[in-house]
Protein backbone atom coordinates (compact mmCIF):
# COMPACT_ATOMS: atom_id res chain seq x y z
CA UNK A 1 0.00 0.00 0.00
CA UNK A 2 1.55 2.73 -0.87
CA UNK A 3 1.07 6.62 0.90
CA UNK A 4 -1.80 7.88 -1.27
CA UNK A 5 -4.02 4.59 -0.87
CA UNK A 6 -3.27 4.91 2.90
CA UNK A 7 -4.34 8.59 2.75
CA UNK A 8 -7.65 8.15 0.84
CA UNK A 9 -8.24 4.43 2.66
CA UNK A 10 -7.90 6.26 6.40
CA UNK A 11 -10.01 8.97 5.29
CA UNK A 12 -12.94 7.02 3.79
CA UNK A 13 -13.29 4.94 7.18
CA UNK A 14 -15.88 7.05 9.56
CA UNK A 15 -17.86 5.64 12.54
CA UNK A 16 -20.96 6.80 11.33
CA UNK A 17 -20.96 9.61 13.35
CA UNK A 18 -22.50 12.58 10.91
CA UNK A 19 -19.79 15.46 11.65
CA UNK A 20 -16.89 13.18 11.92
CA UNK A 21 -16.18 12.81 8.07
CA UNK A 22 -16.24 16.81 8.02
CA UNK A 23 -13.81 17.28 11.08
CA UNK A 24 -11.08 14.77 10.46
CA UNK A 25 -10.98 15.37 6.58
CA UNK A 26 -10.76 19.19 7.72
CA UNK A 27 -8.15 18.59 10.07
CA UNK A 28 -6.23 16.29 7.44
CA UNK A 29 -6.55 18.82 4.36
CA UNK A 30 -5.70 21.97 6.38
CA UNK A 31 -2.60 20.43 8.18
CA UNK A 32 -1.50 19.73 4.45
CA UNK A 33 1.47 17.93 5.50
CA UNK A 34 1.97 14.06 4.67
CA UNK A 35 4.90 13.93 6.64
CA UNK A 36 2.33 13.85 8.96
CA UNK A 37 0.92 10.05 9.71
CA UNK A 38 -2.24 9.66 11.06
CA UNK A 39 -4.74 7.03 11.73
CA UNK A 40 -8.68 7.02 11.95
CA UNK A 41 -10.44 5.17 14.54
CA UNK A 42 -7.25 3.92 16.24
CA UNK A 43 -7.66 1.20 18.73
CA UNK A 44 -6.01 2.65 22.41
CA UNK A 45 -5.82 -0.24 25.15
CA UNK A 46 -7.07 0.94 28.71
CA UNK A 47 -7.71 -0.80 31.74
CA UNK A 48 -11.75 -2.17 31.16
CA UNK A 49 -10.87 -3.26 27.41
CA UNK A 50 -9.89 -1.18 24.56
CA UNK A 51 -11.44 2.13 22.62
CA UNK A 52 -11.71 3.63 19.36
CA UNK A 53 -10.80 7.46 18.84
CA UNK A 54 -11.61 9.14 15.71
CA UNK A 55 -8.19 10.69 14.74
CA UNK A 56 -4.74 9.73 16.28
CA UNK A 57 -1.37 11.30 15.30
CA UNK A 58 1.28 8.71 16.55
CA UNK A 59 4.25 11.09 16.22
CA UNK A 60 2.70 13.47 18.63
CA UNK A 61 0.87 10.49 20.88
CA UNK A 62 -2.17 13.06 20.20
CA UNK A 63 -5.78 11.58 19.48
CA UNK A 64 -8.57 13.59 18.55
CA UNK A 65 -12.33 12.78 19.87
CA UNK A 66 -15.65 14.46 17.60
CA UNK A 67 -18.14 14.83 19.87
CA UNK A 68 -21.48 14.91 18.24
CA UNK A 69 -25.05 15.32 20.49
CA UNK A 70 -25.11 11.88 22.10
CA UNK A 71 -22.17 13.12 24.23
CA UNK A 72 -23.56 15.75 25.86
CA UNK A 73 -26.08 14.08 27.98
CA UNK A 74 -24.74 13.66 31.47
CA UNK A 75 -24.19 10.06 31.10
CA UNK A 76 -22.16 10.30 28.48
CA UNK A 77 -20.19 12.90 29.87
CA UNK A 78 -19.31 10.56 32.45
CA UNK A 79 -18.48 7.68 30.47
CA UNK A 80 -16.62 10.04 28.21
CA UNK A 81 -14.13 11.49 30.73
CA UNK A 82 -13.72 8.03 32.76
CA UNK A 83 -12.90 6.94 29.15
CA UNK A 84 -10.56 9.55 28.19
CA UNK A 85 -8.59 9.57 31.93
CA UNK A 86 -8.17 5.74 30.97
CA UNK A 87 -6.87 6.53 27.92
CA UNK A 88 -4.15 9.13 29.38
CA UNK A 89 -3.33 6.30 32.13
CA UNK A 90 -2.83 3.82 30.17
CA UNK A 91 -0.69 5.27 27.16
CA UNK A 92 0.24 9.06 28.45
CA UNK A 93 -1.07 10.49 25.33
CA UNK A 94 -3.18 13.58 24.77
CA UNK A 95 -6.90 13.75 24.08
CA UNK A 96 -8.75 16.74 22.09
CA UNK A 97 -11.99 16.91 21.94
CA UNK A 98 -13.76 18.94 18.87
CA UNK A 99 -17.40 19.49 19.76
CA UNK A 100 -19.17 19.21 16.83
CA UNK A 101 -22.77 20.54 17.77
CA UNK A 102 -22.05 24.55 17.68
CA UNK A 103 -21.81 25.92 15.05
CA UNK A 104 -19.84 25.20 12.00
CA UNK A 105 -17.82 28.41 12.49
CA UNK A 106 -17.22 27.66 16.22
CA UNK A 107 -16.64 24.40 14.81
CA UNK A 108 -13.89 25.62 12.08
CA UNK A 109 -11.96 27.75 15.00
CA UNK A 110 -11.68 24.41 17.32
CA UNK A 111 -9.94 22.56 13.77
CA UNK A 112 -7.98 25.86 13.36
CA UNK A 113 -6.93 25.70 17.29
CA UNK A 114 -5.76 21.98 16.79
CA UNK A 115 -4.26 22.86 13.45
CA UNK A 116 -1.84 25.02 14.01
CA UNK A 117 -1.20 22.77 17.34
CA UNK A 118 0.20 20.03 15.08
CA UNK A 119 1.78 22.22 12.87
CA UNK A 120 3.86 23.57 16.40
CA UNK A 121 4.74 19.64 17.17
CA UNK A 122 5.90 19.17 13.62
CA UNK A 123 8.37 22.19 14.50
CA UNK A 124 9.88 19.94 17.10
CA UNK A 125 13.97 18.74 16.84
CA UNK A 126 12.79 15.28 17.79
CA UNK A 127 9.81 14.60 14.76
CA UNK A 128 10.89 12.17 12.49
CA UNK A 129 8.61 12.46 9.16
CA UNK A 130 6.83 9.86 8.09
CA UNK A 131 7.61 7.73 5.54
CA UNK A 132 5.29 4.84 4.22
CA UNK A 133 8.25 3.38 2.18
CA UNK A 134 10.52 2.72 4.56
CA UNK A 135 8.47 2.36 8.05
CA UNK A 136 7.95 -1.36 7.16
CA UNK A 137 11.43 -2.09 6.53
CA UNK A 138 13.67 -3.28 8.82
CA UNK A 139 16.73 -1.22 7.98
CA UNK A 140 14.49 1.64 9.26
CA UNK A 141 15.16 0.42 12.67
CA UNK A 142 18.31 -0.92 12.94
CA UNK A 143 19.38 2.47 11.56
CA UNK A 144 17.38 4.11 14.10
CA UNK A 145 19.45 1.60 16.39
CA UNK A 146 15.88 0.61 18.48
CA UNK A 147 12.24 -0.18 18.43
CA UNK A 148 9.82 1.70 20.42
CA UNK A 149 6.14 1.31 21.78
CA UNK A 150 6.03 4.59 21.58
CA UNK A 151 7.11 4.33 17.92
CA UNK A 152 3.63 2.60 17.27
CA UNK A 153 5.95 -0.26 14.85
CA UNK A 154 4.36 -3.10 12.92
CA UNK A 155 6.17 -5.40 10.32
CA UNK A 156 4.20 -6.95 7.21
CA UNK A 157 6.23 -10.09 7.57
CA UNK A 158 7.74 -11.89 10.12
CA UNK A 159 11.14 -11.74 8.48
CA UNK A 160 11.53 -7.95 8.73
CA UNK A 161 11.33 -7.98 12.33
CA UNK A 162 13.77 -11.05 12.45
CA UNK A 163 15.91 -8.91 10.26
CA UNK A 164 15.97 -6.07 12.71
CA UNK A 165 17.88 -8.32 14.75
CA UNK A 166 20.83 -9.34 13.18
CA UNK A 167 19.22 -12.03 10.37
CA UNK A 168 18.88 -11.52 7.03
CA UNK A 169 16.04 -14.15 5.99
CA UNK A 170 14.34 -13.60 2.67
CA UNK A 171 11.17 -15.22 4.21
CA UNK A 172 10.59 -16.92 7.43
CA UNK A 173 7.28 -18.35 8.57
CA UNK A 174 8.04 -19.29 12.07
CA UNK A 175 6.43 -18.54 15.51
CA UNK A 176 10.29 -18.14 17.19
CA UNK A 177 13.53 -16.93 16.12
CA UNK A 178 16.88 -16.81 17.65
CA UNK A 179 18.15 -13.40 18.82
CA UNK A 180 21.98 -12.27 19.70
CA UNK A 181 21.54 -11.87 23.02
CA UNK A 182 21.34 -15.84 23.87
CA UNK A 183 18.75 -15.25 27.33
CA UNK A 184 16.09 -13.87 24.46
CA UNK A 185 13.50 -15.77 21.84
CA UNK A 186 11.46 -13.60 19.07
CA UNK A 187 7.97 -14.52 19.61
CA UNK A 188 5.11 -13.90 16.76
CA UNK A 189 2.02 -15.00 18.63
CA UNK A 190 -1.35 -14.72 17.83
CA UNK A 191 -2.82 -13.49 21.51
CA UNK A 192 -6.28 -14.48 21.35
CA UNK A 193 -7.70 -17.74 21.37
CA UNK A 194 -6.88 -19.64 18.42
CA UNK A 195 -8.16 -23.41 18.31
CA UNK A 196 -4.35 -24.14 18.94
CA UNK A 197 -3.20 -21.67 21.91
CA UNK A 198 -5.52 -19.58 24.51
CA UNK A 199 -3.19 -16.90 24.48
CA UNK A 200 -4.68 -13.73 25.79
CA UNK A 201 -3.11 -10.22 26.49
CA UNK A 202 -4.24 -7.82 29.15
CA UNK A 203 -5.85 -4.55 28.09
CA UNK A 204 -2.67 -2.82 29.52
CA UNK A 205 -0.89 -4.70 27.66
CA UNK A 206 1.55 -5.54 30.82
CA UNK A 207 0.87 -9.08 30.84
CA UNK A 208 0.53 -12.33 28.41
CA UNK A 209 -0.34 -15.80 29.23
CA UNK A 210 0.05 -18.78 26.78
CA UNK A 211 -1.31 -22.27 27.41
CA UNK A 212 -1.85 -24.60 25.01
CA UNK A 213 -5.93 -25.79 24.53
CA UNK A 214 -4.98 -29.52 25.27
CA UNK A 215 -4.33 -29.98 28.75
CA UNK A 216 -1.66 -32.56 28.94
CA UNK A 217 0.32 -30.40 26.12
CA UNK A 218 -0.04 -27.35 28.77
CA UNK A 219 1.40 -29.30 31.33
CA UNK A 220 3.85 -30.86 29.21
CA UNK A 221 4.51 -27.02 27.53
CA UNK A 222 4.84 -25.14 30.89
CA UNK A 223 7.13 -27.85 32.99
CA UNK A 224 9.24 -28.33 30.01
CA UNK A 225 10.01 -23.93 29.82
CA UNK A 226 10.10 -23.63 34.02
CA UNK A 227 12.96 -26.65 33.99
CA UNK A 228 14.92 -25.84 30.82
CA UNK A 229 15.92 -22.41 30.81
CA UNK A 230 18.65 -23.16 28.16
CA UNK A 231 16.28 -24.41 25.32
CA UNK A 232 13.22 -22.34 25.75
CA UNK A 233 14.21 -18.79 26.48
CA UNK A 234 12.92 -17.11 29.58
CA UNK A 235 12.58 -13.33 27.73
CA UNK A 236 10.70 -12.87 24.69
CA UNK A 237 10.98 -9.55 22.45
CA UNK A 238 6.86 -9.76 21.65
CA UNK A 239 5.81 -9.17 17.65
CA UNK A 240 2.19 -10.07 17.82
CA UNK A 241 0.11 -11.05 14.95
CA UNK A 242 -2.85 -8.33 14.44
CA UNK A 243 -5.14 -7.18 11.61
CA UNK A 244 -4.27 -3.56 10.69
CA UNK A 245 -6.92 -0.86 10.64
CA UNK A 246 -7.14 -1.08 7.16
CA UNK A 247 -7.46 -5.45 6.89
CA UNK A 248 -4.02 -6.66 6.57
CA UNK A 249 -2.00 -8.66 8.60
CA UNK A 250 0.96 -7.02 10.47
CA UNK A 251 3.27 -8.36 13.13
CA UNK A 252 3.00 -5.37 15.68
CA UNK A 253 5.34 -4.74 18.52
CA UNK A 254 4.81 -4.97 22.04
CA UNK A 255 7.90 -4.88 23.82
CA UNK A 256 10.53 -7.11 25.91
CA UNK A 257 8.79 -10.03 28.00
CA UNK A 258 10.21 -12.20 30.88
CA UNK A 259 8.71 -15.04 32.56
CA UNK A 260 6.98 -15.07 35.17
CA UNK A 261 8.11 -18.45 36.90
CA UNK A 262 6.36 -17.92 40.30
CA UNK A 263 2.57 -17.79 38.84
CA UNK A 264 3.11 -19.96 35.55
CA UNK A 265 2.08 -23.42 35.96
CA UNK A 266 -0.09 -25.99 33.82
CA UNK A 267 -3.50 -24.99 35.29
CA UNK A 268 -2.63 -20.73 34.28
CA UNK A 269 -0.16 -21.50 31.62
CA UNK A 270 3.32 -19.66 30.92
CA UNK A 271 2.88 -15.65 32.22
CA UNK A 272 4.83 -13.54 30.64
CA UNK A 273 5.17 -9.90 31.97
CA UNK A 274 6.82 -6.42 30.23
CA UNK A 275 10.07 -5.56 31.13
CA UNK A 276 11.08 -2.91 28.62
CA UNK A 277 9.05 -0.62 26.08
CA UNK A 278 11.95 -0.43 24.11
CA UNK A 279 14.62 -3.16 22.45
CA UNK A 280 18.23 -2.85 20.82
CA UNK A 281 18.20 -3.32 17.05
CA UNK A 282 21.47 -5.24 15.29
CA UNK A 283 22.80 -4.64 11.67
CA UNK A 284 23.01 -8.23 9.94
CA UNK A 285 26.97 -8.81 9.89
CA UNK A 286 27.46 -11.30 7.45
CA UNK B 1 -31.69 23.54 6.82
CA UNK B 2 -29.04 25.78 7.96
CA UNK B 3 -25.43 26.35 6.82
CA UNK B 4 -23.81 23.74 8.59
CA UNK B 5 -26.23 20.87 7.89
CA UNK B 6 -26.25 22.11 4.43
CA UNK B 7 -22.11 21.83 4.19
CA UNK B 8 -21.96 18.53 6.32
CA UNK B 9 -24.31 16.86 3.84
CA UNK B 10 -23.37 17.99 0.78
CA UNK B 11 -19.96 16.63 1.81
CA UNK B 12 -21.54 13.05 3.03
CA UNK B 13 -23.03 12.67 -0.55
CA UNK B 14 -20.53 10.55 -2.90
CA UNK B 15 -21.08 8.74 -6.10
CA UNK B 16 -18.75 5.80 -4.63
CA UNK B 17 -16.11 7.01 -6.40
CA UNK B 18 -12.81 5.91 -4.65
CA UNK B 19 -10.99 9.61 -4.92
CA UNK B 20 -14.16 11.76 -4.81
CA UNK B 21 -14.73 12.48 -1.04
CA UNK B 22 -10.86 13.51 -1.12
CA UNK B 23 -10.92 15.63 -4.13
CA UNK B 24 -13.84 16.96 -2.88
CA UNK B 25 -13.49 17.84 1.21
CA UNK B 26 -10.10 18.78 -0.14
CA UNK B 27 -11.10 21.74 -2.73
CA UNK B 28 -13.60 22.87 -0.34
CA UNK B 29 -11.09 22.89 3.29
CA UNK B 30 -8.41 25.02 1.16
CA UNK B 31 -10.85 27.41 -0.44
CA UNK B 32 -11.69 27.58 3.42
CA UNK B 33 -15.19 30.10 2.45
CA UNK B 34 -18.52 29.27 3.40
CA UNK B 35 -19.64 32.60 1.49
CA UNK B 36 -18.87 30.20 -1.43
CA UNK B 37 -21.60 27.61 -2.43
CA UNK B 38 -21.08 24.70 -3.67
CA UNK B 39 -23.25 21.40 -4.71
CA UNK B 40 -21.50 18.05 -5.05
CA UNK B 41 -23.56 15.43 -7.40
CA UNK B 42 -24.83 18.82 -9.57
CA UNK B 43 -27.41 17.88 -12.08
CA UNK B 44 -27.01 19.94 -15.41
CA UNK B 45 -29.06 19.61 -18.47
CA UNK B 46 -27.65 18.67 -21.73
CA UNK B 47 -29.20 17.90 -25.46
CA UNK B 48 -28.85 13.93 -24.58
CA UNK B 49 -30.44 14.00 -20.99
CA UNK B 50 -28.70 15.34 -17.63
CA UNK B 51 -25.50 14.53 -16.17
CA UNK B 52 -23.94 14.46 -12.64
CA UNK B 53 -20.78 16.95 -12.18
CA UNK B 54 -18.99 16.17 -9.03
CA UNK B 55 -18.90 19.41 -7.72
CA UNK B 56 -20.39 22.83 -8.68
CA UNK B 57 -19.60 26.22 -7.75
CA UNK B 58 -23.21 28.19 -8.68
CA UNK B 59 -21.63 31.49 -7.82
CA UNK B 60 -18.52 30.77 -10.63
CA UNK B 61 -20.30 28.01 -13.11
CA UNK B 62 -17.65 26.41 -12.22
CA UNK B 63 -17.56 22.49 -12.06
CA UNK B 64 -14.89 19.95 -10.94
CA UNK B 65 -15.09 16.42 -12.30
CA UNK B 66 -12.96 13.72 -10.81
CA UNK B 67 -11.53 11.41 -13.37
CA UNK B 68 -10.81 8.07 -11.89
CA UNK B 69 -8.73 4.99 -13.46
CA UNK B 70 -12.30 4.12 -15.61
CA UNK B 71 -12.45 7.86 -17.60
CA UNK B 72 -8.86 6.77 -19.24
CA UNK B 73 -9.70 3.90 -21.76
CA UNK B 74 -10.54 5.32 -25.11
CA UNK B 75 -14.14 4.36 -24.70
CA UNK B 76 -14.22 6.62 -21.56
CA UNK B 77 -12.38 9.47 -22.86
CA UNK B 78 -14.53 10.02 -25.84
CA UNK B 79 -17.60 10.17 -23.86
CA UNK B 80 -16.57 12.18 -21.33
CA UNK B 81 -15.43 14.58 -24.39
CA UNK B 82 -19.17 14.49 -25.48
CA UNK B 83 -20.59 14.70 -22.49
CA UNK B 84 -18.43 17.89 -21.27
CA UNK B 85 -18.39 19.57 -24.29
CA UNK B 86 -22.43 19.05 -24.00
CA UNK B 87 -22.42 20.43 -21.23
CA UNK B 88 -20.68 23.78 -22.11
CA UNK B 89 -23.22 24.11 -24.81
CA UNK B 90 -25.81 23.80 -22.67
CA UNK B 91 -25.12 25.95 -19.74
CA UNK B 92 -22.11 28.37 -20.79
CA UNK B 93 -20.51 26.77 -17.47
CA UNK B 94 -16.53 25.73 -17.41
CA UNK B 95 -15.50 22.23 -16.01
CA UNK B 96 -11.92 21.64 -14.43
CA UNK B 97 -11.03 17.99 -14.75
CA UNK B 98 -9.06 16.32 -11.55
CA UNK B 99 -6.70 13.21 -12.62
CA UNK B 100 -6.91 11.11 -9.69
CA UNK B 101 -4.86 8.44 -11.22
CA UNK B 102 -2.05 10.06 -10.63
CA UNK B 103 0.01 10.60 -7.27
CA UNK B 104 -0.97 11.93 -3.95
CA UNK B 105 1.58 14.80 -4.50
CA UNK B 106 0.55 15.88 -8.19
CA UNK B 107 -3.53 15.04 -7.23
CA UNK B 108 -3.13 17.90 -4.70
CA UNK B 109 -1.01 20.34 -7.01
CA UNK B 110 -4.07 20.00 -9.10
CA UNK B 111 -6.62 20.82 -6.55
CA UNK B 112 -4.37 23.59 -5.96
CA UNK B 113 -4.88 25.24 -8.94
CA UNK B 114 -8.39 24.67 -8.65
CA UNK B 115 -7.98 26.63 -5.23
CA UNK B 116 -6.20 29.50 -6.71
CA UNK B 117 -8.53 29.84 -9.65
CA UNK B 118 -11.49 29.87 -7.01
CA UNK B 119 -10.01 32.33 -4.40
CA UNK B 120 -9.58 34.25 -7.99
CA UNK B 121 -13.29 34.53 -8.67
CA UNK B 122 -13.92 34.71 -5.35
CA UNK B 123 -12.65 38.56 -5.91
CA UNK B 124 -14.40 39.65 -8.78
CA UNK B 125 -16.64 42.60 -8.43
CA UNK B 126 -19.60 41.01 -8.71
CA UNK B 127 -19.53 38.43 -6.14
CA UNK B 128 -22.32 37.89 -4.40
CA UNK B 129 -21.93 36.18 -1.07
CA UNK B 130 -23.46 33.02 -0.53
CA UNK B 131 -25.94 33.17 2.54
CA UNK B 132 -28.43 30.40 3.00
CA UNK B 133 -30.59 32.63 5.42
CA UNK B 134 -31.70 34.62 2.50
CA UNK B 135 -31.39 32.82 -0.33
CA UNK B 136 -35.05 31.21 0.10
CA UNK B 137 -36.51 34.72 0.77
CA UNK B 138 -38.54 36.49 -1.24
CA UNK B 139 -36.75 40.02 -0.52
CA UNK B 140 -33.59 38.84 -1.74
CA UNK B 141 -34.76 38.85 -4.97
CA UNK B 142 -36.86 42.28 -4.61
CA UNK B 143 -34.55 43.61 -3.69
CA UNK B 144 -31.64 42.54 -6.42
CA UNK B 145 -34.88 43.77 -9.25
CA UNK B 146 -34.57 40.08 -10.91
CA UNK B 147 -34.01 36.33 -11.04
CA UNK B 148 -31.95 34.71 -13.44
CA UNK B 149 -31.25 31.05 -14.61
CA UNK B 150 -27.57 31.63 -13.96
CA UNK B 151 -28.39 32.15 -10.43
CA UNK B 152 -29.79 28.98 -9.84
CA UNK B 153 -32.94 30.24 -7.59
CA UNK B 154 -35.50 28.07 -6.01
CA UNK B 155 -37.74 28.85 -3.06
CA UNK B 156 -39.10 25.95 -0.65
CA UNK B 157 -42.87 26.86 -1.10
CA UNK B 158 -44.88 28.54 -3.84
CA UNK B 159 -45.71 32.22 -1.86
CA UNK B 160 -42.17 32.93 -1.83
CA UNK B 161 -41.94 32.88 -5.31
CA UNK B 162 -45.60 34.55 -6.02
CA UNK B 163 -44.01 37.34 -3.13
CA UNK B 164 -41.75 37.78 -5.55
CA UNK B 165 -43.99 39.31 -8.43
CA UNK B 166 -46.05 41.92 -5.88
CA UNK B 167 -48.09 39.23 -3.61
CA UNK B 168 -48.20 38.81 0.26
CA UNK B 169 -48.97 35.67 0.88
CA UNK B 170 -48.77 33.70 4.45
CA UNK B 171 -49.59 30.28 2.15
CA UNK B 172 -50.51 29.47 -1.13
CA UNK B 173 -51.17 26.08 -2.33
CA UNK B 174 -52.29 26.44 -6.07
CA UNK B 175 -50.26 25.88 -9.28
CA UNK B 176 -50.99 28.98 -10.64
CA UNK B 177 -51.41 32.71 -9.44
CA UNK B 178 -51.50 36.13 -10.86
CA UNK B 179 -48.32 38.64 -12.06
CA UNK B 180 -48.71 42.33 -12.37
CA UNK B 181 -48.12 42.09 -15.82
CA UNK B 182 -51.88 40.88 -17.15
CA UNK B 183 -50.48 38.61 -20.13
CA UNK B 184 -48.75 36.66 -17.33
CA UNK B 185 -49.57 33.76 -15.13
CA UNK B 186 -46.87 32.23 -12.97
CA UNK B 187 -47.00 28.67 -13.14
CA UNK B 188 -45.77 25.83 -10.41
CA UNK B 189 -45.78 22.38 -12.43
CA UNK B 190 -44.70 19.00 -11.97
CA UNK B 191 -42.88 19.23 -14.85
CA UNK B 192 -42.83 14.95 -15.40
CA UNK B 193 -46.08 12.33 -15.83
CA UNK B 194 -47.75 12.64 -13.03
CA UNK B 195 -51.20 10.54 -12.99
CA UNK B 196 -53.36 13.00 -14.27
CA UNK B 197 -51.33 15.56 -15.89
CA UNK B 198 -48.25 14.04 -19.03
CA UNK B 199 -46.14 17.18 -18.32
CA UNK B 200 -42.49 17.36 -19.76
CA UNK B 201 -39.38 19.58 -20.41
CA UNK B 202 -36.77 18.89 -23.20
CA UNK B 203 -33.11 18.08 -21.75
CA UNK B 204 -32.08 21.82 -22.96
CA UNK B 205 -34.98 22.97 -21.02
CA UNK B 206 -36.57 25.33 -24.35
CA UNK B 207 -39.43 23.58 -24.16
CA UNK B 208 -42.44 22.47 -21.79
CA UNK B 209 -45.26 19.81 -23.16
CA UNK B 210 -48.60 19.98 -20.89
CA UNK B 211 -51.18 17.50 -21.63
CA UNK B 212 -53.71 16.36 -19.13
CA UNK B 213 -53.64 12.46 -19.70
CA UNK B 214 -57.37 12.02 -20.13
CA UNK B 215 -58.09 12.60 -23.71
CA UNK B 216 -61.30 14.60 -23.44
CA UNK B 217 -59.84 17.02 -20.61
CA UNK B 218 -56.61 17.07 -22.91
CA UNK B 219 -58.89 18.21 -26.18
CA UNK B 220 -60.88 21.01 -23.51
CA UNK B 221 -57.76 22.24 -21.96
CA UNK B 222 -55.90 22.79 -25.02
CA UNK B 223 -58.99 24.38 -27.27
CA UNK B 224 -59.86 26.81 -24.17
CA UNK B 225 -56.12 28.14 -23.73
CA UNK B 226 -55.73 28.64 -28.13
CA UNK B 227 -59.16 30.46 -27.89
CA UNK B 228 -59.52 32.24 -24.65
CA UNK B 229 -56.09 34.29 -24.72
CA UNK B 230 -57.67 36.56 -21.77
CA UNK B 231 -58.67 33.77 -19.58
CA UNK B 232 -55.54 31.76 -19.80
CA UNK B 233 -52.41 34.12 -20.42
CA UNK B 234 -49.98 33.01 -23.17
CA UNK B 235 -47.22 33.98 -21.08
CA UNK B 236 -45.90 31.87 -17.74
CA UNK B 237 -43.03 32.41 -15.17
CA UNK B 238 -42.45 29.10 -14.77
CA UNK B 239 -41.11 27.46 -11.08
CA UNK B 240 -40.81 24.11 -11.71
CA UNK B 241 -41.32 21.35 -8.59
CA UNK B 242 -38.36 19.32 -7.94
CA UNK B 243 -36.92 17.31 -5.03
CA UNK B 244 -34.25 19.24 -4.55
CA UNK B 245 -30.59 17.64 -4.13
CA UNK B 246 -30.74 17.01 -0.54
CA UNK B 247 -34.37 15.53 -0.70
CA UNK B 248 -36.13 18.30 -0.05
CA UNK B 249 -39.10 19.79 -2.38
CA UNK B 250 -38.13 22.98 -3.98
CA UNK B 251 -39.80 25.23 -6.21
CA UNK B 252 -37.27 26.00 -9.24
CA UNK B 253 -36.94 28.90 -11.49
CA UNK B 254 -36.79 27.61 -15.23
CA UNK B 255 -37.51 30.87 -17.13
CA UNK B 256 -40.49 32.87 -18.88
CA UNK B 257 -42.24 30.71 -21.52
CA UNK B 258 -44.57 31.32 -24.13
CA UNK B 259 -47.70 29.10 -25.98
CA UNK B 260 -45.95 28.12 -29.36
CA UNK B 261 -49.68 28.42 -30.80
CA UNK B 262 -49.40 26.92 -34.14
CA UNK B 263 -47.73 23.91 -32.85
CA UNK B 264 -50.08 23.02 -29.79
CA UNK B 265 -53.17 20.94 -30.47
CA UNK B 266 -55.05 18.51 -28.50
CA UNK B 267 -53.17 15.62 -29.26
CA UNK B 268 -49.92 16.97 -28.75
CA UNK B 269 -50.84 18.60 -26.03
CA UNK B 270 -49.93 22.90 -24.81
CA UNK B 271 -46.31 23.57 -26.27
CA UNK B 272 -44.67 26.29 -24.35
CA UNK B 273 -41.24 27.65 -25.43
CA UNK B 274 -38.97 30.00 -23.55
CA UNK B 275 -38.32 33.27 -24.46
CA UNK B 276 -36.56 34.56 -21.23
CA UNK B 277 -33.93 33.24 -19.24
CA UNK B 278 -34.79 36.10 -16.44
CA UNK B 279 -37.39 38.12 -15.61
CA UNK B 280 -38.75 41.49 -13.02
CA UNK B 281 -39.52 41.21 -9.98
CA UNK B 282 -41.68 43.50 -7.88
CA UNK B 283 -41.96 44.50 -4.42
CA UNK B 284 -45.37 44.60 -2.74
CA UNK B 285 -46.88 47.94 -2.52
CA UNK B 286 -49.85 46.96 -0.25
Amino acid sequence: MDKKEYIIRQLGRTKNKRYEAYVVSRIIHLVNDFTIKFVTQQYVSRPEGRALTDLFFPQFDLHIEVDEGQHFTEHHIRADKVREADIINATGHEIIRVNATLSIEEINEQIENVVSKIKTLRCADTFIPWNIDIEFKAQTYIDRGYIDIADDVAFKTIKDACNCFGHNYNGYQRAGASHPDDEIMLWFPKLFPNGKWKNEISADEKTIVERNEDDAKATEHVTSHLRNKDKHKHKRIVFAKVKGNLGDTLYRFRGLYELDTKNSNPVKGLIWLKISDRVKTYKNDL
